[in-house]
């Protein structure tokens, strides 16, 4: 069973809190985006997960170095899963998937920007990390792109590592992102732009387990 | 005359705000490291800011997305430089860029972890940064690697950028890397793992100044 993750993109603390609490019901994983963990801070990873207790939690660092130093707080406060560039040095890699093992949590390799994503990924998933992103930025989202192909070449190398996938994803798509491999569908503007996200989160949510 | 950036990597408000005091008398700008702005959020750059009106302070993003809605409000708040990743798509370069611009601050590209430094250097100077960013990370740097071979390349390239060098500086090599070509020196072990912080700064600003 696939399992949706909210992108909260907003950088506004209390607006976050309140779109996390409209999705909670029908989301698995509550993210906190780039911009707003640098905007707000690890205080929100700590009162997002007091608030969600038994939701995961991930924490968009996209960290491209420094890894174990920067990721461990966050694991600290709660975060379930972190984010560290593909386009990192694989001991920042390695620094992450080291700081996410000692807290019992996770690390998510994300594929932005990477040039050779099968390699590494290939590198990352022999590191130990559990998850893969494929993800095409908000920029290049602008641009046209989209992860789909990615997604494709990126199941086909049959890993034992879960992939999560990111840039764009509706309701129009997420059925065939699950189809094709994706454990981990996430999900931004078609819930937070919809004049009612918990409505949109809830058909993303039957979308998904009919998948 | 090179100037030299503080690097303040602790994790820790008070600590960041304390050794900040401590060296300000003796260098040009204070950089917000990449750990300590995902930990402590915007507030720290307003209250940098207002403690050292007459700094430059420099907030290290490493911006991989969303590059001007990320940067805006770190220069609204009083970032004069915000770090943005060479490995980011272009478009992502040039929000930051923009940002920048319509903020009368500055934008530094970091060439970290770039294959390409020269094609990435040269695309970013011809699309506006103000600043080329020679980058040996922290976890680079544990497996023994410097940044001095890259600034002699990008050097050599002739653009009309300012260049900042980072990667264990210390008072052996600022001297040599100012007159390599760094237009910017970073120091940060050099300085906040001294018995002196100001000291150590003091006797770094009388080598940079007689470089």
């Amino acid at each position: 069973m696939a399992e949706i993750q909210m992108a909260l993109d907003s950088l506004d603390f209390d607006a976050t809190m309140a779109l996390a609490e409209q999705v909670a019901p029908y989301v698995d994983i509550l993210e906190i985006g780039t911009p707003c963990i640098k905007y707000n801070g690890l205080k929100l990873v700590t009162a997002l997960k007091a608030a969600h207790p038994d939701k995961k939690i991930l924490v968009d660092l996209k960290t491209m170095d420094a890894g174990e130093y920067e990721a461990t707080p966050f694991y600290e406060a709660g975060g379930t899963i972190c984010t560290v560039l593909g386009a990192a040095d694989m001991a920042t890699i390695g620094g992450v998937i080291k700081a996410a093992n000692a807290n019992g949590a996770e690390a998510q390799v994300d594929l932005i920007g990477v040039e050779d994503k099968a390699a590494v990924a290939k590198a990352a998933a022999a590191n130990g990390a559990q998850i893969i992103g494929v993800h095409t930025g908000l920029d290049a989202q602008a641009a046209g792109q989209t992860p789909f192909a990615d997604l494709n070449m990126i199941a086909g190398l049959g890993m034992d590592v879960k992939i999560s996938v990111a840039g764009g994803i509706n309701k129009d798509t997420i059925q065939s992102t699950v189809q094709a491999g994706a454990a981990i569908v996430v999900v931004g503007a078609a819930i937070y732009g919809a004049p009612s996200p918990a409505e949109s989160a809830k058909e993303l949510r039957a979308l998904v387990d009919a998948a």
